[in-house]
């Protein structure tokens, strides 16, 4: 019994104690770092351990086992079933996503459709509202012959008084008419009438031009297009004279069939050389009755101020063609001397005092009047160098005619000398026969102001009344310092005033006014019309759009693309898709007139053709759209302003509501160009686009075209040139055009937001990719560097906007050479570009923020191609330059940003774009 | 010995058991989550527990309780160790941290100061190398008498063809001396001479201007400050005639005493009325020798091109003040009458075309040529309403006296009724006596002129050769359009071909010419000076600077600040800390005379003073700073360019080097003020700190003002004046004045940025925070609005930049009512400085990119102040409008940011500012 019970007794305690220990153990051990110092319990808890048998222990452990089968069996039943939930829920987030984002898009679209609708509905109403006649391009009509001369001349001597009103018939010119001019085709000569050959029926190009100076104006004012060849449609009638015999002149009215009787409209282009003295009688405004006197001379008692002409000195110009190649560059802007004279005896106070000014400083000035030596300081010595003018040119011997011109202003037949001169004068003189003050132009003043032009030396005329030519529309005090006679003592101290600035200036100015008005024969004729046309008031013809002839035939109807995805992101609402809205074209054909006669003359120097629109055409003060002058202005929030929501829905700005066209060069990459036509799908603004088929395969037949919502134009080029990005197409109709490369990946915002920028900015290139100009220090040329910037000046055509004006500008007026530059290299158009519109605006261009760095330079090229395509654009710089005579591009340190980019703004506000 | 065994047996697994339990038990516990399907070992293992004794297993658990407890005390030891030693480390780190930015400021210090060092020396170098004197302000000195006239006058019928030349003596006024004229104290009148009261003794704001307004114009010439009482140092002479009787004009040349025998350099101001035909006799040139003949009226026979002069009429003109509350707002662009006349007979045959016009569109034209009834349309009914016009006022019974005069364009002494009507035309005809060939200007044309420009109706000259007043200098074609009498039929066709655009521009600019030349009597004497000044070729005089007395006594030495902290961020280098340099002043006194002419009369309207520096003077290219050009130029990296790094060591861009000065407005609060004042410690390009105390108390004598590297004065204000930010200071030396609030905290990076982007858009307001002018959709009116907004038109100058010439055209020329209003509400400076500015550029400001937002809406302010403050500022925006006629602000929808901001670039580039 004693052992039953010791053995019972042992099973119990083998029981419990391993369980209690267990228990006690485990909560120690999990107690243990909370609370260290309280252990004392656990010791005392060691007492009662044994109170279970051995084989109780054992069994018990043993189903605690199994329950641990049971239970981690169950476990990974519940992990299994666990997975297949969330598997189920992942499945079900996505549907709800995509649901929401389908909600998203569609909630968009609604938004869009609304604006869009909006805007149409004022766009309706507009239409309705608006009573003031469109203009379009003067069409020619035929012209009237009903309205009487008004008023009738009673009295011939009132020839001397004739202006334009009373003299000029402007029943032959009604302004709804095209300006048309016939010009007699013979020349009243000396000998008799010669009969000028015909230049149009050579063609336009290659005409030989040959012959007299004089006969060769004849042949470019016949190649205007403006000429007429039937008399009853002439505004008025061109006759060259080239004699000057008062009693051969008296003839002359006889020998012209379309005299009416006294002149009207009629422009008598005299050419008399020096002898325009003998001319002066007092029949003179006898011979010429009511008609327009144009002439190299005047004097004050027969020239008619507002009526007469007075024009420049075509003797030593060439037929046509480009002169920029013998003109010298603009800088430096101090040559050797500051200002010069070579001729002969000239009045004698005024020589004399520049005799003393050259005694004070030899070094500035030389000054001569002497035809028999001329000094010249040889460049390395610095010592005067006295070089005989006897080996000069002796073609003119007419100049030996006239004791008086000679006497004043002789040319002393150096020609080589005065352009060695010339070239090496900051200034140079135009003496003005102050003994003889009638005279008011002369053929030899008029002489040396086309080489001090040509040749950079900034004309000087000393004596008040100089009328240069043209000078109703040239602004001259620009180009020419005029210094009466008496202040010619103080003459040095205005010319040392100037500083570098002012000089570059006015020889830049100088340079543009002589290339584009006297360069050439050509360009004298074309000037010339051009005075008359303004004069009389009617606009000039616009330039030719280019023809964009499709590439595909007529029967071809390209195919479709059935659907395409669009990115996510572009799902942001940045404005309503509207109905195709072309600029309104040829709106100020009058007003351009009367408002931007000097600007057209003297800052653009585009007087000579008439543009549909130009970016400074002016802008109403802010409050007129709402005051009666609402047509197409779309304010943001109706004029309340605002953030990102209602600036999205809503151009705003200083001018109505307008579009852009989208033109695109591509050659035979057929798929990267659709993927970049369907990203411009549901683009707002968005015109049209025009692609320029640049190969000479046509598009693959199966090609599929994306629809992506507005016409997609491909325009079949004639020829593989990097010019036609830049051609004036007839199917552009908005002011604001967007040059992109084919492979370019601009995202909607950041073109949207650059539409917003350029149109703040209309004459500038307004784009992504910027690039800049660097001195090459070793050789002191150009370079061109595409590097990462902080100074810009010039923003890639690959990703930019810029106005439609400037395709014509660099199609028909840049330089032929940049064009042919940029066609033998296949490269540089985007330089030329950025040359041309700093040459015309004076300003760097504006670089736009994008959220992609285009074209960075680490990207992967081929590191050969890589180079010689950088040499070709370092040379293309420097070429550029040489053609203007200076580099243009101007530099600039900001980028334009959206307002509102990395701001932090309260919650009921949004940006003005999600992601720029 | 079984008992023994048995209890021993017992005790081994009494003593074991419990142990291997809990080692198993807690091991699973552990092992369990890690590996469950593992679990086979486990229950191998269970077989082998006893082998320690009960005693062994007590002493070992004691044991390990006892280790336990030394553990945990050293444990205790080492986490205290642990915090020491930590402590230590971060003491350590802290100091090693001061250290590495003590080197680091250091660094930065010596690259400043090496930059400071190139530049200076470049600085030295150029001063070495400049050889051009450098012009100051144009000095008076004692005129010269000595040049002969040139040339001689041998007969006096040479006179009919005079030019300034041939009989104007420019020996009386030398170029380096200032301008001045002798106005003749008497006028040669109708009775007598009568003596002038002299008006300069009554002081030079309360004259009491009366008498006929030719006395008026005596006395406005009088207060020139171009006159002289001393005749020897006068360069031209002014007397005024109001006789046009040939017999009594014949003695004129006796009373002169100045004459000179010729009367050489005067000018004879003459106003005759309407009778100056009986004046023109075969003995006119006789009367007048060689002086110059400045009159309203002017006839083919006698008028002399390009010397003689048109003035405008000045019969109904205000002696002075403002005239801005007579004229009409300039929009609508359209009016309820396209065009309208008012008047006597006129030129038959214009007479019956203009009818005839009428006819086909009498909603649009009302051409009235009777003196008896005046129809005029009622506005509700739209019918005519027929008005007699003998109830207007008769004062002028002069215009009865020439019957032609009557005939051609009588006023018929409608005047109200004439205002009536030109208020209500878009254009207004101006009838040249075309019967009467001769006449170029006379004075009711000159009235009607002056009438049409005033209330806002173009005017529209028919016939073709009218004179308008100063024509040599303003450009008429873009305020009157000129159309000859025979295309009057067509002329409904040019006036409808206007759009809005244009009729606001040409509105605009005549309100401009009409305010600036001929409002008034003061300003048509001072426009008349200034004709002659610009003609004679000598500058204008400088406004005044105003000057600066210093807020502290001679004696008194301010306290200095001995130390301060500087912001660790500022510790970016931006630009080499250099000695002061002032901006070049008037180095464009002479050739802006020949370059800007244009430009100063007919844009920017401020042909009457001389500026120190303008905004718009002209650019260089970029070559021209590596070919002779250099002076002052910094090219970025010597021009090779660059990114972060070389773009701060210069300021690069298309000028030359310069510095601004920072202009503060403070009152009475002395510490924001120190703060300020402090953050501008080592700002590079900072020239100087102008502090306008505002306060009448003086700056406590205690206060410790900190030494930021550049003077800083304090200058005194007259009185509390919020105009006082924008006065033109004598110690502003820089053309770039940042304007910045005393409690503005602007950062270096976000200002030298600022002062960059102001480089490149010098004519206007550049600066941080932006606000917008909105409708009031619910009464139409302008609200001032400073929420965050995608489209701007105003910067505030609580921080911007502005070019120092508006601080003159803010104190002097904008109109006074305007700086009134800002005194009377002490509120709206900033608003009126962005109209001004905006008003003469036609541009939008550019707001800069700023990290810090600028007094944001939502900051805490008192809700009643900033309400009021609103209030005021709805107003404010309102009553300028009105001033001005237009609202001149215009919106930009973009922001200036720096280059490469959020840009990724390659490691070895640097952006151009860390955090901009």
């Amino acid at each position: 019994m004693r052992i039953h019970k010791i053995i019972g007794l042992v099973v119990i305690v083998l029981l419990f104690i391993p369980l209690l220990t267990h228990y006690y153990l485990t909560k120690v051990g999990v107690e243990e770092p909370k609370s260290e110092q309280d252990n004392s319990p656990w010791i005392s808890q060691l007492a009662d351990i044994d109170k279970l048998t051995g084989a109780d222990l054992k069994y018990r452990i043993e189903e605690l086992v199994r329950i641990k089968y049971s239970v981690s069996g169950e476990l990974r039943e519940l992990e299994a079933k666990r997975q297949r939930v969330q598997t189920d829920i992942a499945t079900l987030n996505r549907r709800l996503e995509d649901a929401k984002n389908e909600a998203g898009r569609r909630r968009n679209e609604l938004d869009r459709l609304q604006i869009s609708l909006q805007q149409a509905r004022v766009a309706e109403k507009e239409a309705m509202e608006r009573n003031t006649p469109r203009m379009g391009r003067p069409k020619p009509l035929p012209p009237l012959r009903s309205i009487p001369v008004h008023p009738p001349l009673n009295d011939k001597s009132n020839n001397r008084y004739c202006n334009m009103d009373s003299c000029f018939d402007y029943s032959f010119c009604p302004l709804s008419s095209k300006f048309r001019f016939y010009l007699y085709p013979y020349m009243f000569s000396n000998l008799s009438f010669i009969t000028i050959p015909d230049s149009k029926s050579n063609g336009p190009t290659n005409y030989p031009y040959s012959g007299p100076t004089v006969e060769i104006l004849h042949q470019m004012l016949a190649r205007s297009p403006y000429t007429t060849r039937d008399p009853n449609k002439a505004c008025i009638f061109i006759i060259l004279v080239d004699i000057c015999d008062p009693q051969r002149l008296s003839q002359l009215r006889q020998q012209l069939p379309n005299w009416y009787g006294d002149g009207r409209n009629h422009v008598i282009l005299l050419d008399c050389g020096i002898n325009f003295r003998h001319l002066y009688t007092p029949d003179f405004f006898e011979f010429f009755g009511r008609s327009l006197i144009a002439s190299e001379n005047g004097i004050v008692t027969s020239y008619r101020d507002e009526f007469d002409l007075v024009v420049p000195n075509w003797e030593k110009a060439i037929p046509s063609g480009e002169i920029w190649s013998q003109l010298p560059p603009v800088v430096p802007a101090k040559r050797k001397y500051l200002a010069t004279y070579l001729g002969g005896e000239a009045d004698q106070f005024i020589q004399i005092e520049l005799l003393k000014i050259q005694q004070e400083d030899p070094l500035s000035f030389v000054f001569q009047f002497s035809c028999n030596t001329v000094p010249y300081r040889n460049a390395k010595s610095d010592e005067n160098e006295v070089i005989s003018a006897n080996g000069d040119d002796h073609k003119s011997a007419r100049n030996l005619e006239s004791y008086t011109q000679k006497k004043l202003s002789s040319l002393c037949d150096n020609d080589l000398l005065r352009t060695r001169l010339l070239l090496d004068s900051t200034f140079s003189l135009i003496i003005l026969p102050s003994e003889d003050i009638e005279i008011l132009s002369s053929n030899i003043l008029q002489l040396r102001l086309y080489e001090s032009l040509k040749y950079g030396s900034i004309p000087v005329a000393i004596g008040t009344r100089f009328i240069p030519p043209f000078s109703e529309v040239i602004d001259w005090t620009k180009l020419i310092l005029t210094i009466p006679g008496s202040r010619v003592t103080e003459m040095h101290y205005i010319l040392k005033s100037f500083g570098d600035a002012d000089l570059i200036e006015m020889r830049k100015r100088g340079r543009l006014a002589f290339q584009k008005y006297f360069s050439t024969i050509e360009n004298i004729a074309d000037t010339f019309i051009a005075v008359l046309r303004t004069r009389i008031g009617i606009p000039a013809t616009p330039y030719k759009d280019v023809s964009s002839p499709s590439v595909f035939n007529d029967s071809f109807v390209p195919q479709k693309l059935d659907s395409f995805t669009v990115d996510p992101e572009e799902e942001e609402n940045l404005g309503p898709i509207e109905p195709s809205y072309p600029s309104p074209a040829f709106t100020r054909n009058y007003s351009s007139i009367f408002l931007h006669k000097y600007e057209l003359w003297n800052t653009y120097f585009q007087p000579t053709k008439l543009y549909p629109y130009t970016p400074w055409d002016p802008i109403m003060p802010s409050e007129a759209k709402f005051r009666g002058s609402a047509l197409g202005f779309r304010p943001i929030s109706s004029g309340a302003g605002g953030s990102g929501k209602e600036f999205s829905e809503s151009l705003g700005g200083n001018l109505p509501k307008e579009q852009f066209t989208v033109v695109m060069l591509t050659f035979e990459r057929e798929q990267v160009l659709m993927n970049s036509l369907q990203r411009l799908f549901a683009l707002p603004y968005l015109n049209k686009v025009i692609v320029v088929w640049n190969s000479p395969q046509p598009p693959t037949p199966d090609l599929k075209w994306p629809d992506i919502g507005v016409p997609v134009h491909v325009v079949k080029a004639e020829k593989n040139s990097l010019n036609n990005r830049f051609l004036p197409f007839d199917i552009i109709e908005t002011e604001a055009v967007l040059s992109i490369d084919d492979d370019a990946h601009l995202r909607h915002d950041e073109i949207v937001f650059g539409f917003r920028v350029w149109r703040e900015n209309r004459d500038r290139v307004v784009g992504f990719p910027g690039r800049f100009h660097a001195l090459d220090q070793n050789f002191g040329n150009w370079l061109y560097n595409s590097n990462y910037s902080c100074e810009l000046s010039m923003v890639l055509t690959g990703a930019a906007f810029y106005h439609k004006i400037y395709s014509y500008l660099y199609s028909y007026e840049m330089p032929a050479a940049i064009r042919e530059k940029v066609d033998e290299l296949m490269n540089c158009e985007d330089i030329a570009m950025n040359f041309l519109v700093s040459h015309v605006t004076g300003k760097p261009p504006v670089k736009v923020t994008s959220r992609w760095t285009f074209r960075c330079p680490g990207c992967p090229v081929t590191l050969s191609e890589d180079d010689s395509h950088f040499q070709e654009r370092h040379h293309c710089i420097n070429f550029f330059t040489k053609v203007y005579g200076y580099t243009p591009l101007l530099y600039t340190q900001f980028r334009a940003d959206s307002i509102l980019f990395k701001t932090r703004i309260p919650h009921d506000k949004q940006k003005c774009f999600k992601y720029i």
